[in-house]
């Protein structure tokens, strides 16, 4: 029997309209060179309406892909809520990629128009002959000479005309368009719903989630290109949260220059961001981060060392947040139960987090059989909800998913309370004498270490074990700190055979182009004789 | 084009599954009059797979209505998880109408099982003979003497095996059956489906409106049989809230004393409990209610005073919850913006909320034209959204409904930044020399008077004005408050030509099966001479 209820679809458009009314004064903050610049809710929606009719009349139809290659700003945030509303596609373009993936994605999304920042026109240049496909760039910013046609953002936006004149959309059509930052093979596509986003927003408002609210103002490291900044811009939209955009200032010092005047009450990021606050915080008196009710960190493990540092010296509380560029991201979020006594809620901190509702977890062995959710069996996390992709965009994969859950390809134990632990990704676990070692874990213990800035841990085959673990360090600045010392440092932490004998200390380790360690790069650098390794006897 | 999602329905089933296993140690607190009795989610979960086999085995299927004629207590929580987790109908019954109401009612929603309380039984044996489609009677808890053939609630419970065998359902597919108190015509019947209660819970846990989590402990005191209790069974079990459930000791006495027991953070219930609380703690110095959080009071408007007495004297805050029937019910809440200053948040309290994402409202004339959201514009509010009713089931009502919105028959304003503003019910203004009087202003006025336990204004006939108010007061018990004192306290508060010259003293208002002013009773009292009027001059 159906409901009585109304079939009212979930919809992009009327975040956008909810934000609109609701919340007309709240501010999108954005860095600029000379500054820092603002402009109202009401504003950024009034001119989201005006950029829909530019790409109107520029022949943008429904479902027609348009791309934006640009840092977090202003502009990026217009074209979110513009793109998808008027039933185009927006697809946001990772601004780290090489050239040559950008131009794959470009044309495997078939992307009509680029909307791009001016400071990356010059990356666009350099495949510009690649993408016939594209019909026009639009250039937000002023630049000296264009190095092929394109239009002004600034001027599209002010010669068209606003008007709520958003159309009626089906909620599973396709909305926004991601791509994975691929470590392994072509970058892959995935396709975000009006009905996903809309949900995924709700769901980040949640008081058992991240708590998105009107008292919120949240810094938006993440960028907007990496799982459109974990949903962040629309769940703020929808919850009167306002939003400080950094741009490409997106090192310590600057963005505690943004928390301290600024003032956000939440700052989302990668785990390698926080840490480069946290050193460029070091050595400073007039740090003043009490504005901020809680940091979310995600795109990698967080490290205990982290967390304690953030509460001890700034009085501030990290939460992790787990998800995937499949699953819109939010999946987990570390919040620890009610009622936890202060001096263990770290213990929850430190893992990947609870199973946020809407998202169903199992874990399964290799063959497939569900395993027990009791904080003991280890197995691959595999998902289902309306938020977490079923395919990839124009590619078959079926190796990825199983019985119409999403396999994760990440590896750990679920406990009774619906906490998820990750010991590692399956393709970097370290197999040593028939046993698993998690690098994840490896890395965290490493890196708990005063004198260790970064560290990274991949394996190197051995002969008698299989594999062993090399551990690769990043000192800090004025650390001397030794291999030895540092197996005497994590020996009391971890398996005695966990204990890497291998170290490497190098510079700085390759980071992805969403931050997070990039082992193939560490392991193409072992391969090609590259990494001076230490072999402790 | 579609998106890459999963297509994944959103089931009250998965609601169940959550609370069972995420918020397996929360618990569900029932007073009986032996003492407060306890029972886990886990355990609850597994008893209503229990109920639901047993159900199964009495021939119940897809879509049959099984009728819960209860208070709130933890089998009728069973049978909030089970019956549409099973892909049946629960249809919750008002303990409170009139055997005629409740007669027609179950045969028009055609219910083919009823659970009962045992202190009903003697409510249903009036009608037995009138519901021959009922082809069973489930009574929960002892009776000594069967006036029919009835099941033993707790027996079925006990003597089927639970196991997750919830089937895979439609989310527009019905799930839960309300009809609403029916003040003019028959009752009508709403049907929410497993969407609208997914979305209606999901929305229940944002920060902006509840926010319940599992760091609350819930007092349910709104019925369970209206509204869905307001959806917050459903919106507990997503979020780990812990409930209380009074039973039928909802008078001030009892109600402090679970207050100051249990130590719940938040409490739901109609302003006249409230009312009835704030009276009972008066004269006590032992009342302690810091353990709240929130008071979330609706179905009627909150007076003023109300408000700033339970801020007063027990430092609790009063949220009002805006909705009906027709809307699962939660639209507004009257969360104060943030930024406001204390002194003036109570100016945000008194209204009737802020209208929360999901929800589209807007105000029409008389003519359907759409009114400025301005403060000032004053219409009908209408209402879309996916927890908002379509119609009525089995009833025609195309009057309630205007281009696939829902008229709500209320009149008020809305305000640039979302908030309602109720001036009244369409059918309660007073029409006096051509304007508009609210009777709803003038009660909260006059309720604001100590020795004013409760006020209805209700319209006289009148040969030079078309109609006058008529203001009816229960005075509090040492109450000696005459009509003139009323009128001169009320004075000074609204416009001099609403103030009242018929007054009434009256021992007890009458009020509606859910707790409202009764303003049909009191019209008929009026016409048959029954009430003794006192006219100032």
């Amino acid at each position: 029997m159906r409901s009585t209820m109304q079939d009212a679809p979930l919809l992009i458009r009327d975040i956008v309209r909810h934000g609109q009314w609701m919340y007309a004064d709240k501010q999108v903050f954005t860095a600029t060179p000379t500054g820092v610049v603002q402009a109202s809710f009401a504003t950024v929606a009034e001119r989201a309406q005006r950029l829909a009719a530019a790409l109107t009349a520029l022949g943008v139809r429904r479902d027609d892909r348009v791309a934006t290659l640009m840092w977090n700003n202003q502009a990026h945030m217009e074209a979110y809520l513009a793109v998808p509303s008027m039933g185009a596609i927006l697809h946001t373009l990772n601004v780290r990629l090489f050239a040559d993936q950008l131009a794959y994605i470009i044309n495997h999304a078939e992307d009509r128009v680029i909307i791009v920042d001016a400071s990356l026109v010059p990356l666009l240049a350099r495949i510009k002959d690649r993408i016939p496909g594209v019909a026009h760039f639009i250039v937000n910013g002023p630049i000296d000479e264009a190095p092929f046609d394109v239009l002004d953002y600034q001027a599209l936006v002010s010669e068209n005309e606003p008007g709520d004149h958003w159309p009626d959309l089906e909620e599973t059509d396709a909305a926004v368009m991601c791509y994975t930052s691929g470590t392994t093979g072509d970058p892959k596509g995935v396709v975000y719903s009006h009905r996903s986003i809309w949900l995924h927003s709700l769901a980040s408002t949640s008081a058992n989630s991240i708590a998105l609210s009107d008292r919120d103002r949240c810094l938006l490291v993440v960028p907007m290109f990496h799982v459109a900044a974990w949903g962040a811009v629309y769940t703020a939209f929808m919850a009167g949260s306002e939003l400080i955009m950094p741009q490409m200032f997106l090192q310590g010092e600057p963005l505690l220059e943004m928390m301290t005047q600024l003032r956000p009450t939440t700052a989302l990021g990668v785990p390698t961001i926080w840490n480069d606050v946290l050193r460029a915080a070091g050595g400073r008196s007039d740090v003043d981060l009490s504005s901020l009710r809680m940091i979310l960190a995600g795109g990698a493990a967080v490290p205990r060392f982290m967390i304690e540092a953030f509460r001890e010296r700034h009085g501030v509380d990290v939460l992790q947040g787990w998800g995937m560029t499949e699953t819109s991201p939010l999946v987990a979020v570390s919040m620890p139960p009610a009622g936890v006594s202060p001096e263990h809620e770290i213990d929850y901190r430190v893992k990947a987090g609870r199973v946020m509702a809407g998202v169903q977890i199992r874990i399964t062995d290799e063959d497939g059989a569900v395993l027990a959710a009791d904080g003991v069996a280890t197995g691959e996390f595999e998902l289902r909800g309306p938020w977490i992709t079923a395919s990839y965009f124009g590619v078959d994969a079926p190796e990825l998913f199983r019985d119409g859950w999403l396999r994760t390809g990440d590896i750990g134990t679920l406990d009774p309370h619906g906490f998820m632990v990750i010991t590692d990704r399956a393709k970097d676990m370290i197999k040593s004498g028939g046993e698993w070692i998690s690098s994840m874990e490896l890395e965290a213990t490493v890196m708990g270490h005063d004198g260790v800035f970064e560290a990274a841990v991949i394996a190197v085959a051995d002969d008698r074990w299989q594999e062993r673990p090399l551990c690769v360090v990043v000192r800090t600045p004025d650390s001397t700190v030794s291999a030895e010392e540092l197996r005497a440092f994590i020996g009391p932490s971890v398996a005695k055979w966990w204990v890497p004998e291998h170290w490497s200390f190098v510079e700085a380790i390759p980071k992805t182009s969403v931050g997070k360690f990039d082992k193939r790069a560490l392991r193409r650098l072992l391969a090609e004789g590259q990494l001076e390794v230490e072999t402790l006897g």
